[in-house]
């Protein structure tokens, strides 16, 4: 299957399963902004759980790849809030505070946290109850206060500070900020199956950093039509990003190079990993 | 030992729990904040996850009952913020947003739900990790869309409502606001131990409705000083609570039966029960 096409089924059955799951919840507005929150995302990390999995010999990561997509949009929605990154569009549409307000903004993203472990831990993300506290242990590690949110806490923290951030800081912030979530969906596959995560955990490494670069090139480039959020923040905020460190053409050679690095990395799984070699030409290629 | 020599000494080892865990994380605001919202509490929760254990022969229950100490501070953290409840001072300190910042504030709440989980999924939480998928999928069903934060949902749209909220809608608010968590407290002891939960579920079920009948009589009777948060904060939201709807000596009646009825769920338990039951009368004694 091509790259787009598994993204997109990828992307279809995460929206199915989110719909099959909110549908029992009752219709309270914390329920529809959870699942509002969770809506109109590309789904590249759930894909990679997916992908990730099937390579490795697990047909069926659904809810692994939904508990990913839970977390990221819990991120996303207590990141855009006027306390954070104050936006007011995400995904083209009014940010979960601006279509309701900050009380439910806040409890959608904490209640989304929480069914990201939620479908961890559910019978249902795979039948050995080791191998689903071992999947839960991991995303905690990796969303928590070594991991995501510090890559949030360092992002505000050098918002505030007079220098600028230099490119080592850049890294460990971006390896936080955006690598770690990243780094476990794509290790969530050799996880399911008890395989050596070292391939998909070199391949996460350089495609988390080509991702952020290619954001910060994106932010410069972008059109905001077609990302469907604001462009332009960091120049505004005088704020160091992969481009004003290395210029445009340092940081579009940068994430390519990359990109090789993260495709180099898949040798060990063969010609199986095409859909995932796709996915990440795809981050830097992509124009939202 | 006497119930009070015994909630002291859970917070004691909890308070060290916690030192030694924030000790390995990098000096960050972030990170002072998390320890800084852990401390100072009663650990009520932490106490009924230990002495729960201890009951069903689970010697320590250290992690699990930090687990759920670290999930109720972001619960408090969040739940203060100006968007929610915006409170000054909690535990008789500045809230944490007050203390630091919002954006702080909301991040470390996050990374401090993320802790929970983490505690109740290392490998220190219990030997067998099928016990750990099944205590931290509970601990995600308390906690999220269907336990706590449905509660704190429930109580910001009864705000926002024009009609108070009648004794059966308050009751099912409460129990997911504030006897989600109180409840998974005290089946922890028995779901760790692979024994019956239904005593302690029983107890649970009472505990909590009396705890929040307490807290309502406190908001009337009592002392900001003494409590190290505001008082009277009900009345002047014109808010229905258990004291606006059974009067103050209603109220206090059902708080007693309600003490009673914890008390007798637990005869199965033996004598052994003591310090469970000095907690029950311990929650409508409380002056804070």
């Amino acid at each position: 299957m091509r790259f787009e096409d598994g993204l997109a089924d990828a992307a279809a059955r995460i929206g199915a399963g989110f719909d099959a799951r909110f549908a029992t919840l009752p219709d309270l507005p914390l329920h529809r902004a959870m699942a509002y929150a969770c809506g109109g995302g590309k789904c590249l990390r759930g894909y990679l759980v997916m992908e990730g999995a099937r390579v490795h010999g697990i047909p069926d990561a659904l809810h692994p790849a939904m508990a990913i997509e839970a977390v990221h949009a819990y991120s996303l929605v207590h990141d855009d809030l006027p306390a954070m990154d104050d936006d007011d569009l995400r995904r083209g549409h009014p940010t979960v505070h601006r279509r309701w307000d900050e009380a439910t903004a806040i409890l959608a993203g904490d209640a989304l946290q929480t069914l990201g472990f939620e479908l961890c831990l559910a019978p249902e993300a795979h039948p050995d109850a080791g191998v689903r506290a071992d999947l839960a242990l991991s995303l905690a590690r990796a969303a928590g206060a070594e991991g995501m949110v510090m890559g949030q806490a360092l992002d505000i923290a050098a918002e505030a500070a007079d220098a600028p951030l230099d490119l080592d800081a850049i890294v460990a912030l971006q390896r936080g900020k955006t690598g770690a979530l990243i780094g476990w969906a794509a290790e969530a596959g050799p996880r399911l199956a008890g395989a050596d995560p070292a391939p998909m955990r070199a391949y996460a490494d350089a495609l988390g950093l080509a991702f952020q670069i290619a954001d910060d090139i994106l932010d410069v480039e972008g059109d905001a039509d077609a990302m469907g959020k604001a462009v332009g923040k960091d120049e505004g905020r005088n704020k160091a990003t992969f481009v004003s460190l290395l210029g445009l053409d340092g940081a579009k050679a940068r994430a390519t190079s990359l990109v090789d690095d993260a495709c180099d990395a898949l040798s060990p799984l063969g010609p199986e990993a095409q859909g995932l070699i796709g996915a990440a030409r795809f981050v830097i290629a992509r124009r939202t």
